[in-house]
């Protein structure tokens, strides 16, 4: 049954929580007073249809319904999860939250987004406050996996597990928290380093470019994918952490950081930062901006999906979930996914290379199906590709949501020959075809050798339905 | 002419200089009189070699040659280059860096490794100090390109400006500091990280494991492309940065942070550390983690090299640098690179799919060399493929030096048809074939249309000289 989320608040992190809720297949019941909601509601929007699917390679569910009200109180009728986005205001959180409560049922979760406040301090007025807990993520929310979760001493244990659960439907890492601190965990990490950024910038020892610099070309790289614990774990070496500990311990009594004292924003210092950052990324609008920064982030989180590591294990974890039970139809469909921006060339288009990427996926649903991947592999087997005819009969963008449909027409002894259509989703266009020869081998002896019995027996049958259909 | 860098202390950091230097084509001499550091010099090197030459899409340069010396004296002896990384303790630093001086030529750079100190502090007893310098790498030193680069008011200009041309060289991204300072910039911003850090996990709010989640499920990524004020430009929306700042300038004066004060690293705060990091990371040895590390950061940094962003635009300035002009030999050598860790699939060997890439990266060269790469496409025109025929002989590993020979076998009208052969650099074994059509076409029309004259008749002369040697 398709769920509902109220969205209270839809400036940019509201707006990215209703997009990654909407794309994956919740209905969404939004509320926001601002004159400028519904532009960020569809920009954003429009930037997460186009890049949350690119993460994955398997389609996404179908988009949910997305309505908008009038309060707070209509948006949350019937709402299965309440997610309160509103501005930094403590007053104003309390109201919005009263307002949710009168309307809403007793028991629906509801979620902050704060990044300054406690789940204490959100709770002072609540009726329930056993369903009130912060749930803080980060921008862009449709792309980012993590979200903070806290509760206090009043929230019910179970809601914050249901909680999690929810979040990691959604494609999230929820990080449960161990106890309330203002800003939670990120944030803190954040703040300090942008005190320090600003002494830098006040001191005149590097630009708002060069700093960035700093971070991207160096620990940023780091950071995407260890953290800062396990990067120095590994700087410790065979003697591990107590030893690095040891090392660079001293280092906290050296003037390393100016962080004993907080630098003065006053109107130069705000000039200084402005300017510096007018002339790194002056000449890139916000769109723009926003565009390469979720083009940058489908490319890495793909990379590290494809690695099972880090925030590409979450995806990875995500995509098992949503890939579809292969059905024994003829042709099979084998694929159904949306292009990614680093499937292109300098032609604009998806690379042929990439072509061949579809094409082997394609041919994994078959092997699952036949029951000759997972265990058949742990158990030393497979079948290896030896011959592939690709005619790419037409172009396919970046974006552009595809589908495979696949048919066995060899299916005997070692060999295993298919026969692939790629087309486009929006109008079953013919993109490509490709006919694709395998040959199943020993992992061990890496030779040419006989199936086992059940998957010889599995693909004769797929390949007679096959041949019997086009008969 | 080959160059020569003098590695100067070959721990972590130094054996990772002398990586970057020996595999793009510099002799390398070091020396450390430690005794674990031929061990440390051979893991690193054995890092390297697997995983610099993954970056690129062409090949490094041949290796330079490798010496051990019995003193920092006879390491320097002819050095283009010298590098001190010993230890962090100044009395030892001066003591290295005067034995240095008396046996080096006066002119040539030394950069020294130091997080620490400034080079005012390091060159206090400098006989010559004008070509004293701090280039500040960070581990792992053969992937990460940004070093940090600081003179002092007496260190001579234009040896840091020649010392930037040698680290762009090397594939690196040095950046200039406008003043000294304690740490410099990067390691002030990890150090206040690092403060934070132990306050949260003293504190019981997070793990070594949940602070890294923290870390690299959100900000990381968005750190690994865009930095700290790129990223809060984009947050501040429309109204740029001093929106930005007025809306968040605020949040300096609330209690985010606890960097008025720093923890006291006991004993019972370095055994909470020391015991989490292990539940964490207590699995895999640190050269499983080096390891997971550094295939990590192939990765990110090829995803961001396809994307010429952030650190990747450093990956392809320096790829561009190293491409070697092709040659109109029979056959074309028309690729030559090394299979990265991220072409790899389930199978354990290289995806077919990275066989269509590998080819479609050698019909590019073949292109250029008739001029229909570049300008001409800026000009509105290229090459299509059609078809493509692959046969996949044997299998290819991660790790593996390969080169592509390409033929053209029909080269008239729209049409451009090439044979080309995978082969492993090692023993010569043919490791795949691939016929490849391509069709000429207008890309404003986005259909076939005849080459312009000059491309014709390189092409015409290229299949002319290709049949020729055939027959």
């Amino acid at each position: 049954m398709t769920k509902t989320a109220a969205i209270i608040g839809a400036g940019v992190i509201g707006a990215g929580w209703a997009a990654r809720f909407l794309l994956n297949g919740w209905d969404v019941r939004v509320f926001d007073p601002a004159p400028e909601a519904t532009r960020t509601l569809e920009a954003t929007l429009a930037r997460a249809r186009r890049t949350l699917p690119m993460l994955y390679d398997v389609a996404l569910p179908l988009e949910g319904r997305l309505t908008l009200h009038d309060s707070a109180g209509a948006a949350v009728a019937g709402a299965d999860w309440i997610q309160e986005s509103v501005g930094e205001r403590l007053e104003l959180k309390h109201a919005v939250l009263r307002e949710i409560e009168e309307a809403a049922a007793p028991e629906t979760p509801i979620g902050s987004s704060t990044s300054g406040f406690t789940p204490s301090q959100l709770q002072q007025d609540a009726r329930h406050p056993g369903r009130l807990f912060v749930a803080h993520p980060f921008n862009p929310v449709y792309l980012l996996p993590l979200v903070e979760l806290v509760g206090s001493a009043k929230t019910d244990p179970q809601t914050l597990d249901s909680a999690s659960e929810t979040l990691s439907g959604l494609g999230m890492h929820p990080l449960p928290l161990r106890g309330e601190i203002d800003a939670h965990v990120a944030d803190r990490l954040l703040e300090a380093v942008w005190r320090e950024c600003l002494w830098l910038v006040k001191d005149g020892i590097a630009t708002t470019e060069e700093i960035d610099d700093a971070i991207r070309m160096g620990f940023g790289l780091r950071w995407a994918q260890m953290g800062i614990f396990e990067t120095y774990r590994l700087a410790g070496g065979e003697q591990g952490m107590r030893h690095f500990l040891a090392q660079f311990g001293p280092a906290l009594k050296w003037p390393w950081t100016k962080l004993m004292d907080v630098p003065d924003l006053d109107a130069a210092l705000v000039e200084t930062i402005a300017a510096q950052s007018d002339a790194q990324s002056g000449h890139l609008s916000i769109a723009d901006l926003a565009h390469r920064r979720d083009d940058n982030l489908v490319a890495l989180l793909r990379a590290l999906k494809a690695r099972d590591q880090a925030a590409g294990r979450v995806l990875a974890a995500h995509e098992e979930r949503l890939r579809p039970a292969p059905v024994a139809a003829t042709p099979m469909q084998t694929q159904r996914r949306t292009v990614p921006v680093d499937w292109t060339d300098y032609n604009g288009h998806m690379n042929e290379g990439r072509y061949g990427q579809v094409f082997s996926d394609a041919a994994e649903t078959v092997l699952a199906e036949i029951g000759a991947m997972g265990d058949y592999v742990a158990r030393g087997f497979s079948y290896f590709t030896v011959e592939t005819d690709i005619r790419y009969l037409a172009e396919t963008l970046a974006g552009e949501a595809i589908f495979v449909e696949s048919r066995v027409t060899q299916g005997a002894g070692k060999k295993l020959r298919l026969f692939h259509e790629m087309k486009r989703a929006r109008d079953g266009a013919l993109l490509a075809t490709c006919d694709q020869l395998l040959i199943h081998v020993s992992l061990s002896a890496r030779r040419a050798c006989e199936p086992e019995p059940e998957v010889a027996q599995a693909l004769a049958r797929l390949a007679a339905a096959h041949a019997e259909a086009i008969a």
